[in-house]
């Protein structure tokens, strides 16, 4: 059996194993104080142009999402999310267990456009009993979203504009950041990402580290206080430096770096799943970029696939059909998606 | 002006002012543990025809609804309401303040479904990743809803045993329940309520009293803890006689109490504009048969009546014409309906 | 019997309920934005001479320290307290529940010093792992202490400088306020704790009201989001005019206003118990000039005076002594004083 | 420089690593429910000698205290520990952040004494107004406490038992419980630990692993549960491989397991340090039998050992001396602590 249900499946790109144990036995301070980390920092600030900025290194994507939620949001505060925001659908309730309302959206392909946040936040605002609902004080995008698509520059400038001018905080999920930085059409970097947003991450989780996800932020408040933030949503490893060892590895060497070539590899296998399902006539639910491909099929089809590659059953598409999902990663073996594509021409 | 806007402009029920004068200066032990609350913590039970409820009194319906919310659920548990239910738009997020996601289900007239339940609940529990979505464990009605409606006592009973048969509370929010139960076609009782749900409320605040909300409850866990979670969330009243004299005038007498008959009066009113906006061909919203009527009225129709008796704008019903809320209430003077309907009547 | 075991034992002054019964039938808006509610924030405002303060009135002193703490604090920030301070005591954890930490420091009288706050802050900032504990965002002082002592100006003025020098709100509990301000010794008035402190709140329930603490704050945060915060916290009264009625009863007039004059009442009653109890001989624990008051009494003594009038057993004092409260309120006859005089002058 | 000051300063036991480079091209299923995880639980169960335990793996050890604390308590719960215990002073009011108070009781050696907790419990219930105090609803016990030492079997069966007739959880945090287990005097298993208590951890961190702690629990409730409360909590790694393999390589073998015998070491080198102290005269602060040794020193005694081998400084002690901790671990070298022995051989 070969999987294609995840990026997640696999470890960590060996040159990230290979640190650690190169590192093993050297003795450092604990809690993300360490050298490793200190230089990842760094490095991450360089590729966002900006020295300023705050980083700091989590295990994985619900813990920083919660722990940006609460530390930036008052009391009264929810946040706006499409309705398929993986903190709305994903996380067990993760973000109102620390007090604040997701407010869900309604989005057909998984990102919200300006003009809905917008009337959102009208809505909350003209209200004639307004202090009746919380009060947006965060806008959450994913990037790319839960089915693969990115957002424009001029988009993420539109949206991030309209955030500041009215007192909400804009911060990006970038649990596959990667793929969608690494994707064709891509418009924007990491350095664009940094200026726009109050809060970002960098995952590493799901682009070739065991685990971890670097968050990027801003702001005076964060920037005193996000260390307590995250030991009280108990998000510090002690052991800090096995996230910034791997930071390090992933994003040392500028454009170049591993973290890049990896996301481009897995775009580009995925790329090949996508032709040969077109292939076949076989319609693709979502126009993906990225590393995740979303084809449309029957029952048939899906019996002789899932058994073979078992990919992720997404949704339902119409009596006779199914939405599947195909995941490529940094770990995708080129044989196997080959294998693959020959598998999906033999289809009915 | 002669206000029709809502159930709560005026102060309670001259007769509870009479209890509240006379009693104010006599001594009494606070938090209601006082005679005045045991008396008609006793009265309730007697309408509920079930001596072991709980009882307690709480002030308003927002703390009714989260202290019962958090003191029952689990803190990975979600409770599942209509999109329109008070607790999911017009609490400021209070539920999840409390650490609790609403799960928010689509519905046109402001009740739930028990397929809808039902369908919610497999969703959750049938997911292969169930573990990451929060787990529905209790189910929110409000009776009658934000529109007015009211459920039958079989809808009621079939929710009821799925509920208890899927390891979910029930939980009736009252906070209008006399003009429910006062309403034609309504076909359940107060002690039909208490063998259904695990928890309901009685409001005073809407019908009758200055403020207060009875809270009904069983359950072993609740009948030991629900003082504490009352207290923890604020709504432990010092003097809370002001509650127990209240809910003693309001229920005393049977079926013949102030309750019952304030509320069926206000009904009757309502019946009343209802019947005024029919004769001239406007339609209504809803069919209610409580104290909120919903014409659907054009911009000039509103600007006639608004100005004289401010009743709610609701929401947008198309380009021309909005859904407009006029409440009658335990207060509401026959001669103030009459001058309205007359008012109607001369509409273009 | 005739109790003395709390000063809320009985209703409302007889011009509070008068100004109640006299208002009822008038419709007014809810929530606190009606005109009494109005005109009672301007008297205050009057009273602390500053017309830029935020005012706003909520139900119960327990629901306006959650309120307060949770609208002020982020998510990582703690509350220095007295250890006998009432929100960690007498609140099931209700700060708890907001998501704060009470960090509850030793106090022999009830008060905090300067020196303990500064301890305290030094003790956390100064920790090389200071980001292990929460961060102290507040002092939380009650004035009068549960035991019924008050700082003096330039204890309040030291403490205030620290705190804003610091980067910590100053919030002062004055669910007894009118007794602490009317007490002889008293050298502050409510326009210096006004100036002094982020919030604090006036007293209503144990003073004269049904019910009702009327908070006063400052700060771009709160004067633009204290009303979500209420009504999250379930605290927004829908008939809130109840509240403005009676605080407007109780601070119009100036220094000469009911509140004041029924502390004063209270006060010197308190004064007469006082004095009865030192004409015998028995110690005070706590030389408290307001409306409580700790004699140190045998076994003996406490079964003749608890029998006739259910004095509160406050603390155990040594093997054959306990501390034992007697309250006096705005609602103290004259003639239950002189009895329970003349009854304590008859102890053994 | 040679580092003493902690347990986790250096990666994890090369076997570990090794496991985990064998194993990283594996594709497995995530979250904990791939075939190494469920070896894992198996193991422990068996060292527990109770096949019917629930076993889940953690990161790190503040995210296990308050993922069992919130899943198994109410609302309206606290929980009682040492005011040394971790949860009250170093997770950044962690416990507080999801609601619920910790009932911090004085301890002079970091353990609680059944008649603490007896007195305790007894407080919370038998005030007259209890319901204004958390309901302690968990023990919370550190083995080793965060001084080193460790209850005997007859102090945690009887604190058990009080627990479990007075409807109270016991949790016991086992962040270093190798190094406890394995100690000269331990006079109880894993399987007793697992009889008695609700919940407690295996902690992997401090002892060889990169990081992970084994939550063992037992319970209707969390059975049902845990893996909701961990997913909330943030707590559910994405490749949850990576704790199973771990806690695999750590506990397989029975008693002769890899995780026994690195405590062992630990313990047996601290002891040496130890002795090397008492030769000295110089005294120690607690006879802890573990891996921590808090010797008491002298300014000028610190100031020549704190150089080389950066202990942690713990408190003071008196004027001139205070406490510091010596920390040894599985990787500890032997001629490490060669060096130091004669270091303090040589001091004055």
């Amino acid at each position: 059996m070969i999987r294609f249900d995840s990026d997640y499946i696999e470890g960590a790109h060996p040159s990230i194993l290979d640190a650690l144990v190169m590192s093993n036995l050297e003795q450092h301070i604990g809690y993300g104080c360490d050298e490793y980390c200190e230089r990842a920092r760094n490095i991450i600030r360089e590729h966002c142009k900006d020295v300023s900025l705050g980083v700091e290194f989590l295990i994985g994507g619900t813990q920083a999402n919660v722990t940006v939620i609460d530390a930036l949001l008052h009391c009264y505060q929810g946040v706006i999310s499409a309705e398929s925001g993986h903190i709305n659908v994903h996380e067990t309730g993760a973000p109102e267990a620390t007090g604040h309302k997701v407010i869900a959206l309604p989005s057909a392909d998984g990102r919200l456009s300006l003009e809905q946040i917008k009337e959102c936040y009208n809505n909350h605002w003209n209200d004639h009993s307004h202090e009746h609902t919380v009060q947006p004080g965060m806008v959450y995008l994913s990037c790319p979203a839960e089915n693969g698509l990115i957002y424009s520059k001029s988009e993420l400038t539109s949206i991030s504009d309209f955030c500041h001018s009215h007192g909400m905080h804009l911060f990006v999920d970038g649990a596959r950041l990667g793929y969608g930085l690494m994707s064709e059409g891509c418009d924007f970097t990491l350095a664009d990402l940094a200026s726009m947003c109050d809060v970002f991450y960098i995952g590493g989780t799901k682009v070739g580290a065991l685990f971890g996800e670097a968050v990027v932020f801003k702001g005076e408040e964060l920037l005193r206080s996000f260390r307590y933030a995250i030991k009280q949503h108990g998000g510090m490893l002690a052991k800090g430096r096995l996230l910034g060892i791997q930071f390090e590895q992933l994003l040392k060497g500028g454009d170049d770096c591993l973290y890049f070539r990896l996301a481009r590899q897995a775009n580009s296998l995925a790329k090949k799943i996508s032709a040969a399902f077109g292939g076949k006539g076989i319609p693709m639910w979502i126009q993906s970029q990225t590393n995740m491909q979303f084809p449309i099929l029957t029952k048939e089809q899906q019996r002789i696939l899932m058994e073979k590659y078992v990919p992720e059953l997404w949704c339902k598409y119409d009596e006779g059909r199914d939405v599947v999902r195909f995941c490529t990663s940094w770990a995708t073996k080129e044989e196997n998606v080959e294998q693959l594509c020959k598998d999906i021409e033999e289809l009915l």
